[in-house]
């Protein structure tokens, strides 16, 4: 596979991304342990705590909570790799518009705004209110036949997810979610998988929406055929380029979003198995943007596990969810949340009165 | 182990304790298949929210929360199993009255209203406001000795719990937690663990609040002849006569809360390790009070899943906490909270004018 995006793009992208702050999560770490608690007794809370306290530093007390759900068709759909119709991207973006989703009632529950954008449904919205009107294309093209987007395409798609993720920072947002809708997207994220990872086709390939045995199989055959003409089996290929081929407009944008929230300090929940497919692209982008990532849940998809794997991230979550649009990832929240509050308002042992460990 | 729990009593906290209606139970099932999402898609929520409309039926929508936690001391502290001294019992329900522990900044963060019950800690709180004022005994018996508990005793301390969830019920809580604070007191239920589940004390007994390996040994010494002495080694023992000689006040109290939220309907959420010891104690006391328990979080204990084995439980969360005080149960009660407006807010298919999956 021969690069065919322009470096300097990726370059604006992945510019001035350093890693958390361990100097600050050591100083948590510190902290931690004077609370009224036994030592370690909250438990992953207080890695999270750490993590937050690394990223965002002296502002780790503040919370405001915001979500992204990335709609796009895929040209893929055209080989029966789904259970329901292209179709229901733009009836489930009504949906959303009409607050009826999972993720708006999520959303509304947990205090997260909720933003929808269309970066390439394969629909015609005009100028309908409440959406992000962003559409690259409609739809990528069918990556068993063709890269599923130019290098202008994906360019665009990734600067989109990544102007949104800078707006977020300007708006006060410390936690974003990124979320997705796309009929046929775990098809681009099994493949994605693949690529990134090395897993057959046939570990990296789940039901997604619900498919038959027989339609899976079909998908798993379609998933290892797009992987073999567009990456010819190698391991090392360039993120940006799987990205291109492989990936999809909404996946792109997730990607872009994921390193404009490591640039500016933002804490970045996955959600589920394509939103870590575009995680795990951003961080083979730049590698730094990793401990930015909190991984929401693990979600049914098997190709999941193998990213989360890839990626060495915990999920926070494990519900045995396989919905998307964010849901996963909103659903954690009020545990971050938790252990940002538990590490800024709980009591030390010495101004409580209460006596430590005999040791 | 003879009873001498006077029988009386006991058919009073078990009496009227039906199980969730499964024809409730199935209704939700088939709701949950029509709102717009992939079936089953939402995992573990579906089966919670179908649990919760078994349980509360036509009142399933309505929200809220409550969360008690029972203080008291063990009399076995004086063996050496803790390692933190026995004051902080009662130092930790000032720092609850203070606001300044783990359980107060869950509880305020998640809008649960929070009970502090004094229900056997030894020292005297005079009239001091905000704490519920049950005081049974000043801690209960060294078990390796003697009963925990005498008759009276146990009956008082399940009569409390069980009252405060009758009272949670009139003030029209729908979901409560049942936490606990008492040094010593995972010795206690890993001891309850062994009677209930015949596992060893090796297997049941952890390092609790963190006590170091050699502290361990003798604390699976102390609960392994503590069952010896008062079990006999049999499992099939009365639940009661367990509760009374090797429990505790606070694990007395939430039994008794348990048994009250199973016949009020309520929710009842479980925390770790001792609130679970509790609860198996209930349902061994009534078995139709097991479908009204939802399992929090699993614990670090090893005891806690043995317990939730036995109960055939599945923790809601697995976070690696071990801390108690309820927080485990309160931070699982956005997740059911999560669950229970998804089923009762989500558009359905019909409604969105979305198509459904092709088979």
């Amino acid at each position: 596979m021969e690069s065919k995006v322009s470096q300097p793009v990726i370059e604006g992208l992945v510019h001035g991304i350093e890693p958390p702050s361990e100097e600050w999560r050591q100083r948590a770490r510190q902290r931690l342990d004077t609370l009224t608690k036994p030592l370690g007794s909250l438990g992953r809370l207080e890695d999270i705590a750490a993590q937050v306290a690394a990223i965002r530093g002296q502002l780790g007390d503040s919370i405001s909570k915001a979500a992204y759900v990335f709609a796009a068709d895929h040209g893929i759909t055209e080989e029966g790799v789904s259970a329901y119709p292209r179709e229901v991207t733009r009836q489930m973006v009504l949906n959303f518009l009409a607050e009826g989703a999972a993720i708006n009632v999520l959303a509304r529950r947990h205090h997260v705004a909720l933003h929808v954008v269309d970066v390439g449904v394969d629909a015609s919205f005009d100028s309908i209110s409440g959406l992000l009107h962003h559409k690259v294309r409609r739809g990528t093209r069918n990556m068993l036949r063709e890269p599923a987007m130019s290098e202008e395409e994906v360019e665009k798609a990734l600067n989109i997810g990544y102007q949104l993720g800078s707006e977020a920072a300007t708006a006060g947002h410390t936690i974003i979610a990124t979320g997705e809708m796309g009929i046929g997207n775990t098809t681009a994220a099994s493949a994605v998988t693949c690529a990134l990872t090395a897993a057959t086709a046939a570990l990296a390939t789940g039901r997604g929406t619900g498919v038959e045995p027989q339609a899976l199989a079909n998908k798993v055959r379609v998933v290892e055929a797009a992987v073999a003409k567009h990456c010819r089996g190698a391991v090392a290929v360039r993120p940006m380029e799987v990205l291109r081929c492989i990936g999809g407009l909404e996946i792109a944008a997730m990607a872009g979003m994921v390193l404009a929230g490591a640039k500016h300090h933002l804490v970045v929940v996955l959600d589920g198995f394509i939103s870590t497919a575009a995680a795990a692209l951003a961080v083979g982008m730049a590698p730094n943007a990793l401990g930015y990532l909190v991984a929401g849940h693990c979600s049914e998809e098997p190709g999941h596990k193998l990213l989360l794997d890839h990626l060495q991230l915990t999920p926070v979550l494990s519900l045995g969810m396989r919905l998307g649009e964010g849901t996963g990832a909103v659903l954690a929240m009020p545990v971050i949340e938790s252990a940002i509050v538990l590490y800024h308002q709980m009591a030390t042992f010495s101004s409580a009165g209460v006596s430590e460990a005999t040791r």
